[in-house]
């Protein structure tokens, strides 16, 4: 098929309102980051997974690259088109459906466009818990979520993205329906298909529908600020947190005294909790699905355990809802304080838990001295999970900053945690952004294996062209 | 390569401690329900990775085709080889190592042929727990575990196998070996590929290592026998006791009068814990980490809870550690009284758990009246997964019952299930037994990826041919 006349049968597919033109395409075309502005040939919102399929089926005959695009929140330039404008943008944004909620099974069935906090809404309403939690979740898409294996706050007790996933819906390359969505807890027929395409990043197919698991709402919940005496005293803590409180512990976040000080710095009515000069801080919060006093018990022999170890040295305990959100807010706060100074040179290493000290007493060494000195680190270390973040040193312009010296600072962020068994993306993904760094990073066996499978169901190549691998 | 020159140099990679001969063999070729008797052309038992990824070269330069075997307690025949004995029966059994237990990252790496209780023991031994349990613990492997994503009597807390696994080493049919045992919690990288692998059985490739989550060991631990009122009322307490245990709850398990009835009949020391004549049974597991009453509390509120809104109508709680082996004995045994019937013509359905009720009034309907009335149905219903067991009519031989009549009975059982939007196989997989019903019953879309991607991965058809696909 001529590809004019296929982006007129997709028009005829999706209708007027299905199209947006003139000045609503920019904010589809440039990133969450700013790092890439793209071009389309088209850009869609189809009304329903079988308009979807219909748009498939035409880019398949025509070879016609397809981005598609939930939130479009993502770090790594993943939900942009390339600027080659020859690629149909595909946004999942209104298929916005909660389509079922099923409380005696504990499963909710969605639409890929509806957004994380009206997911979590949802299940509120029906008095049970939605975990997957992170700071975009105004914003982002549950189809962008699990089609990048999202990750966020809560992973420590109820996994990344792809364990909240009971069955998915997803429209084939070619332009066939795979029903995923009967939500059965144990299925083992066959190979598991729908890992696959938690991770692909839009480059197998597209994500339309997901049956999601549920749990119990929590009836309490205890957070805890505490000043720890070094990366290897937080790590040793949540071991012992985790024993202590059976389990509870569902956040585990570090946060160093250079990215806190960025924060009281630029951000509004941010207070630091305590009164030391402590150079490292932990953010724990507990979580009980029962109410009662067991779980305050919890955080404080947590908290007498620890200073007994010589683990911590100071630490409050929030009292009220006031006081927790204010604590909630220092750490998710440093994403914005960051962009005050101009903005970071960011990454989102892993190594094994173990290693996390090891990692932050070698990495500085990796870095030219002036980098060393203007660091901005913290992360979710409950799952060996660290954002590495180079603040542009002073005089120096952040933009220039990033341009000139950004990639060969994260080769050096990215190559040592490689070194150490561990990865260069735990919970971003790689998109635009990191291609390079999965090219030289990855085990070529495991990269043929990739590329044979997306080349078995893509084979023309449409899906997301220029993405991952 | 010729075959013959093949098999001798394989027998040179193994070394001659490492090739079963003789009388030996036969422990290897018929399955643990001696529904399939099997040759090989060589029996080997490799002593290391290296060596198993060597012969894995010979076999695939040679066309020989490979049945990977763990413990060999599958229940539809995965591990037993056809027989054509043109086959390498390659057994795990050696590489029974646990490489390393990591107590602060709450992970473990093992061979793949370790023994499932042997890895609890070695997390045990660590203060951890590894959770995946299921009756035949003492004698099946990790490998195999993984292989077929087993299930057991912790998934409703912990998942299935497949969601216990940080990472994998699998050696791919041509030889090569996909180290996978980095042990990140996040690892955002590319495809999901250990997915693939896990539910595999055998037909991808060969798991030769994995790395385990571990968790904080209970500390507490309350087990009920308690008699409800309809499977109905079981569903409906099952959402009750998550959210009243503050999602505590890690097995729940429906047993029906006639279950009961069989071990009652054929189990020595076997006792009734209750004195009515209820036709359904739960028996209930909640975990806590931690120690203390919490947990006793917990389960006092499900019972007076499940009383109150008419859900259960007797029970009691295990008081002591042998009372409660004394309950789980009862679950436990069931398989082993339906054999001293002669056996039964044995299912693992699964349905959304609201849906069990329905598909447990609608299945006696879709059978001749002298199987509807000897039914013997148990099983994890927190998963929402049955054994819809069908005992030989008196007077009936079992195994003239099981051959004559097993395949049209089984068909009925599985198709009401996928009606249903169930599965045919919920955890025991698919097998030689399962074989006809995935080609019926799965989506022939879902069927051809997975067609796809074997083919791809297995070019020349030689990973455990006449298995799953």
């Amino acid at each position: 098929m001529e590809k004019a006349a296929a982006f007129e049968r997709i028009r005829d597919i999706v209708g007027p309102s299905g199209v947006v033109a003139g000045a609503d395409q920019q904010k589809y075309l440039v990133d969450e980051r700013r790092l890439y502005q793209g071009e389309a040939a088209m850009i869609v919102r189809p009304a329903s997974v079988a308009d979807i399929a219909r748009v498939m089926a035409v880019c398949h005959e025509a070879r016609i690259g397809v981005v598609p695009q939930g939130g479009n929140t993502g770090y790594c330039g993943g939900a942009t088109p390339s600027s080659a404008s020859n690629q149909l943008l595909l946004s999942l944004e209104r298929l916005n459906r909660v389509r079922e909620l099923d409380p005696v099974g504990f499963t909710m069935t969605v639409d890929a466009g509806v957004i994380l906090s009206n997911a979590q809404e949802a299940a509120a309403e029906a008095g049970l818990l939605f975990p997957l939690s992170m700071g975009s979740e105004g914003s982002c898409q549950i189809g962008g979520n699990l089609s990048t294996n999202a990750g966020g706050l809560a992973v420590l007790r109820y996994g990344t993205a792809r364990e909240l996933v009971l069955g998915l819906e997803v429209v084939l390359p070619d332009g066939r329906i795979i029903d995923g969505l009967s939500g059965l807890r144990k299925d083992n027929t066959g190979l598991e298909l729908k890992s696959l395409f938690m991770g692909a990043e839009g480059t197998l197919g597209i994500i339309t529908g997901a049956v999601l698991k549920l749990f119990p709402a929590p009836q309490s919940v205890e957070t805890a600020w505490l000043a720890v005496e070094s990366p290897q005293a937080a790590c040793e803590l949540l071991g012992l947190a985790r024993q202590v409180s059976g389990d509870a512990v569902t956040s585990f976040e570090y946060i160093s005294r250079n990215s806190l000080d960025l924060v009281l710095a630029h951000i509004d009515g941010a207070e630091d909790p305590l009164s030391g000069d402590s150079q490292h801080f932990v953010l724990m919060e507990l979580s009980g699905a029962a109410a009662g006093a067991a779980l305050r018990d919890a955080v404080e022999q947590v908290f007498s355990d620890g200073m007994e170890a010589g683990l911590i040295s100071d630490g409050v305990l929030a009292e009220s809802g006031q006081q927790r959100s204010a604590l909630w807010r220092l750490r998710e706060s440093i994403p914005e304080a960051e962009k005050h100074t101009g903005g970071a040179v960011k990454h989102d290493v892993s190594v094994r838990i173990s290693k996390i000290p090891l990692y932050m007493q070698q990495a500085p060494g990796e870095l030219p001295s002036e980098a060393a000195a203007h660091l901005s680190v913290y992360g979710h270390i409950g799952d060996g999970n660290l954002h590495y973040n180079l603040i542009a040193p002073e005089g120096c312009v952040a933009a220039e900053w990033r341009t000139q010296w950004g990639a060969s600072l994260s080769h050096a962020v990215h190559a040592l945690a490689v070194r150490m068994g561990g990865s260069f993306s735990a919970e971003h993904g790689v998109g635009q952004l990191k291609r390079a760094d999965l090219a030289e990073f990855k085990d070529p066996d495991a990269l043929s294996m990739m590329r044979s499978i997306k080349a078995v169901l893509d084979p023309h190549s449409i899906m997301n062209p220029g993405k991952v691998l």
